[in-house]
């Protein structure tokens, strides 16, 4: 298994899947799991530990409101740790990024957009790539058929 | 010990010490301890466990930035935990608030003002005088205490 | 009675009632009111006045907008007060956690997450259990129930 | 007397004070008073009442932080209500900002600025005016005398 | 006509029209116009200049994104202008309270809550009721109607 | 006259003289006024007429604060208005960034960055090389010398 | 061709065709394409060198979220760059004001209201009317037709 | 050479330059650059061509403001890009957090907190880690010390 990926709660599943989606694109191996930071911290630790002893390579954590869980990871973990700031009840997501950016020296989280799944999974994608130059290759192709389709979206525009 | 103060770094201490004055004053034993969440997590755990077997009652835990700490605290202990969000690097202090008040359902922080160690310390008195009428007592003159500053202060006011 | 419950008007009710099915399942009295900081301020020093005769022992107040309820409440007594900041008709909620939140020294208000009416409910219990090693015992197991059922959406996330 | 100044605290007299000084140059008359709404509650009720009762006719409070000042004595009068939030620990006045603007429907305070006690003040003199056709041209005369100062200086610029 | 009721686009009507609600009620004459601060500068000013002729006494304004109406209204006329901040295309009603509060020094606009038209009506009742003892009288009639509908309510509540 | 420049006080100057130093490097013809949006409207119009009448092309305008002067010139005038908002008193410039770019639609202001005074300058000499090939050249040649500038730092540097 | 159109996805676009709408009622010629300042950066590039060499006055473009693309443009051209910051999928386009207005000094970009890109096609009008004196007619017929909408509004609100 | 650092101005250098402290400390490769996505686009993109022809494995870019340099530079290259949101004129680095973290999807960048040059290298240093056992080893070792230094300072002040 490369990735781990963890949320607190299965509310967090549909936007959490889109890295799923991703991964199994690009032919990375993942394994996918429920724990709070707060309800099972011990079970989260257990999580990580097992992640680890299992060859994880990176960590994806998603997390709406105070939004620990990517931090509390990280705090026991020297694997990256990429950190999707969720929207939840209130405040649009902005409590959730500043809750996972703001870090404190020492201990990084690798934030992306809020509700930002899938780019959590390229960028976990762009980590692996670094020593696997398969990986790598399917990167670019999935670069390259963005922009095709970015391309083929303004010739239909053109065509009107 | 009655109370257990929590917080990162020592860089806090300026604002987190005025919490302890206000103990001192009204007569509360406390502990202080500097513990990361993020960066000593199994220490933090350890001391919070210590602080229960010495019968402490409450929790005040100060944090900046992320600010984790009262969250990751109360994840491990059933007794009440108050945050005290502090101004850190950036944001005057926004980013603390949110991560402290923002905790999801299950597991509360009692949030107070931002560098609000004093009224952390006050409202852990009014947590404890619950059961301790020679306490409520000292928290009642405190008020009027203070009611009387306030209306000195109005009267040097009026004399000019 | 244990625990009194306000609320500025009868369209918080949605939300704050999660407080009492909560302090029900403990098997927590409380007594719940309608008054405004602003539209029945005699009316609500009156239901404080009371409410400390009947020997509550923590208030719970919920308000949106300007919020000034649990501030209010808390100038009129020592006993510790929850506020729980509602969203309302603007802002998401942020006006309501800012009115709260930044109580003057003196008088502090523990601030829970915006409609976070249930945890003002379990910090409220958390504070009771204090004297209280059934209640505590109760805390616990409340703890754990949440701890299983998200282990047990895990699980159930594996078997896909 | 024709307007009563509140403020919670001499630590907001710097700022309140430009009111006075507007006032004084108007020829209003005015009355100045520390009285905190959650310090002391009792206290700034009764100045209300006793304002109320020597004929103040608007009423300026300066706040800072939960800034609850000026809705708590929009409570307890219906004579106009004119709040001035003011910068405090953190936040540069958003907090106040919010708090004093957001009031409830049924109970308005009239927010001005930021810091803006002497706004403070031109409103309550603009209020005063209605019924006063000779400080109705004190405020013309201060009107002119401002334009004056504006095109002076766009004079001197221009002379550079 | 005591109150001129501005607005920058009958799209504004919907929530300005509360404002005309509580004045019918009060007895209190005002004119309703629809006229902007950028799309129709000059005939803003004639409605001001013509308001001012027929003896208005107080303006209400109300404007949403840049909000410019009651601060250029404010710039026309000293009369008390009040604001009423409207939510509109995005931000929730931010943009159109910083826009409304924050006015220079010289000239206040008196600021009431994100769409809160009823409480701009209320605010210039009060203003009116200063020198209109019969006016004050219904103003205090309405102020115990909303106490007694608070009352009610809380009764019903206690019923169940 | 190509460039009218705008502000509403002297204290705006050291900011907004940023724009005058790059349009003069330029050899861009400007006038600078000191004329506020509220406390000598009728004069700020005046000044837009003239300068309409003497053939300006593009018009400057900074505020701070509810930063009314950019729109307000827009009103008046079917020239391109180029908003610079400016910190003030309070909010760091937030308040003044969403006075000036939420405009309605209909009247625009091309708003540029807090304080960005510079860039204001710049994208008026933008506007006036359209029709002027000479101007075109000057403006590739600053953007050529501010290439260099960065690249010799980077040398700098690397030279260590 | 006179303005260029882009936008970085064609979810942009029925915001974005608010601009041709306009474009068209003015008689100004324009050309609209879809590509990515980070999917597609060289395409973008190169639209961009294409819309000069067409002898393109004036580019829009429209961009939510992190919102790069007017600021890339504006890096390519020293012609005027117009850009609308749109609501995306968090922040109510807080994050793409903030990202298309606060560029470095150097490199301007003329940002308008959140989503406001009929204005950012007005605002392009007003540019290129400068020197185009039939156009600026249009222009003031426009305003002019505006400003009749407005009046006939009001008219039709005073018959009720 | 591992790693590429890159920044816009060299106002960023004395932030920027705690992440060479760390590379050095680690005794990770790194190579510095000044260049901007916006004075010199070009050069940024013959940097990062450079770069990764040269065998870095992560860019690392700081940015103030609209803050683009991360996101362009994402653009151009399939290597993981961490971004760092620099304070700045004004916005307390608000302004960079938002434009690095809310990027759009299909290309990420790594955000870590306003200031956080030093996370960025650590985050680099975790990210290498993953095909260095060795690199691992240190940062475990770094992670230790840090602990010891939280611990020894937590004895400190229990020595008082």
């Amino acid at each position: 298994m490369d990735v781990l990926i963890m949320m607190g709660s299965d509310s967090d599943l549909p936007v959490m899947e889109k890295a799923t989606v991703l991964l199994k694109e690009m032919g990375v191996s993942y394994r996918m799991h429920i724990s709070s930071a707060h309800r099972t911290p011990e079970r989260t630790v257990e999580l990580i530990r097992e992640a680890e002893a299992s060859g994880a390579k990176v960590i994806i954590a998603g997390a709406g409101g105070a939004a620990h869980l990517p931090g509390v990871i990280a705090a026991y973990t020297t694997l990256p740790v990429i950190g999707v700031p969720l929207t939840s009840w209130a405040l649009d997501g902005m409590d959730a990024l500043l809750s996972i950016a703001q870090m404190p020296p020492g201990i990084p989280v690798a934030t992306v957009a809020i509700n930002g799944a899938k780019n959590a999974a390229l960028l976990a994608v762009a980590i692996l790539a670094i020593g696997d130059s398969s990986l790598k290759g399917k990167l670019l192709e999935y670069r390259e058929k963005m922009a095709m389709e970015v391309i083929e979206k303004d010739r239909r525009l053109e065509r009107g």
